[in-house]
């Protein structure tokens, strides 16, 4: 087979670059198949059904392990998808802005429907770690809120959210667990979010939650820990928001001189470094 | 062997759920014998070695192959690291700001070294779609400088910048390659980024990227998309950063009552949805 040759002019911004393999190293022959495939999506468009792999197997000369390896990399980065027993081109990933405003809104921006399915709510005694981030004794009575989330009713992931029981006391009987729970806040219990500390990091799923979100096993996600606050200052939940890595990203703007507004930069002195 | 059964108060804050798999689940014996290790690993502290496979299979009576499976997926998530010929549990992942101070600034802070590594630099013609991403018209000059994230001297990452050679005319000559670009704008040139939009997202490691990142083939990575404007507002560079999965978390502060400083939220009425 031809082993493809990308150029700087010919390349997409923020691809990857595949030119200039060092003289040590060898493309493998599943991540050349790829990268074909790949180009092979780009003209079919998305929702356009992929060639069987004995197809491609063909086409490409190479073995049908050959293709079905690429053709995993190309599922677990949300480029195809499964679709009945066909495979497709998939759509972009939803692009959800890092903000106080999260879930539900960023979907709506999209275009797409937002959505959640109760996965269980239970109250149980604080944990001593759990406690020290939400300002309680251990011990205290917390709400565990487990919820999946939809998109056009697509499990695309999985909503942890601790909080205090003494802040929501009726949220088993008074809150619509498919609704908006910072909704909820706001105008039932005319509670504000004032600021949170986030943190995004990768992990593979745990074989639940692949279960729960209908995800391939260790398919690659991306979890945000969330610790937000009121507009008092006063801790409110402990959010484990885990999201499919092959259908979302997360976007910010960044503004400042060499400082962010609206970001804590605790050691700087005003300098920008790259 | 047995089964670990985890329980709310047990768990640490942003710890996945372990209990309540649903009924219709299994817990896979490989991702067990995790869970098992993971405590282990605890046990050891950081920097502890890991003992054999074939003492992990006894211990947990499962086969080595399951146990390799574990490793494999505590490896990937950054639990463990090879050094030497052995296996030791690693240490937290590093936290890097958001923001635009950037790498060599949010390395420090965590009190490591940071560096890098000069892939190649070189002056190309502008793609189409590049040159409407930096304001230029397609074929003006461009510098296309790639290099490798290091932290006290061990390779976590690769960044490939884009900036048109009429804004940095003599990046080849008088650039330090491991110093910091920004400080070279900043000090040489005058320039100061006034903003930046990011988009983060996970991809697997190309090959060469592997290579020179020095990671197993198809490590989950974290990879960010930067495009900076200077204080005037010009566009400036066109930034692809890739992370190390296993090494690199991002955090955020997000301020604002409903309504995040520092962040552009172009449909936003105001409203907060969670």
């Amino acid at each position: 087979m031809d082993y493809p040759v990308d150029y700087l002019m010919d390349q997409a911004p923020g691809a990857p670059i595949r030119s200039g393999i060092p003289e040590h190293g060898r493309i493998p022959k599943y991540y050349a198949v790829k990268v074909q495939v790949a180009s092979l999506l780009d003209e079919l468009g998305e929702g356009g059904l992929l060639p069987p792999e004995r197809d491609l197997a063909v086409r490409f000369e190479v073995s049908r392990e050959t293709v079905r390896q690429a053709l995993r990399d190309l599922l677990l980065e949300g480029r195809l998808r499964r679709l009945g027993r066909g495979t497709v081109v998939a759509g972009p990933k939803l692009e959800q802005p890092l903000s106080l405003a999260s879930y539900t809104e960023g979907v709506r921006r999209q275009g797409r429907r937002p959505g959640r399915g109760l996965i269980g709510l239970e109250r149980s005694p604080c944990s001593a770690a759990l406690a020290a981030e939400l300002g309680l004794e251990p011990g205290e009575p917390v709400w565990h809120m487990e919820r999946v989330l939809l998109a056009d009713d697509e499990r695309v992931g999985l909503e942890s959210t601790y909080v205090a029981v003494e802040r929501v006391p009726h949220l088993d009987t008074d809150f619509e667990p498919d609704s908006s729970f910072y909704g909820y806040l706001r105008d039932r219990l005319g509670i504000r979010f004032g600021s949170a500390d986030e943190r995004l990091e990768t992990v593979l799923a745990t074989p639940r939650e692949a279960l729960l979100i209908g995800t391939p096993p260790a398919l690659p996600m991306l979890l945000i820990h969330r610790m937000s606050r009121d507009t008092d200052g006063r801790p409110l939940e402990r959010v484990r928001s885990l999201y499919r890595g092959d259908r979302f990203s997360f976007t910010a703007r960044l503004e400042g001189s060499g400082q962010v507004e609206g970001w804590e930069q605790p050691e700087d002195e005003g300098g920008q470094e790259g």
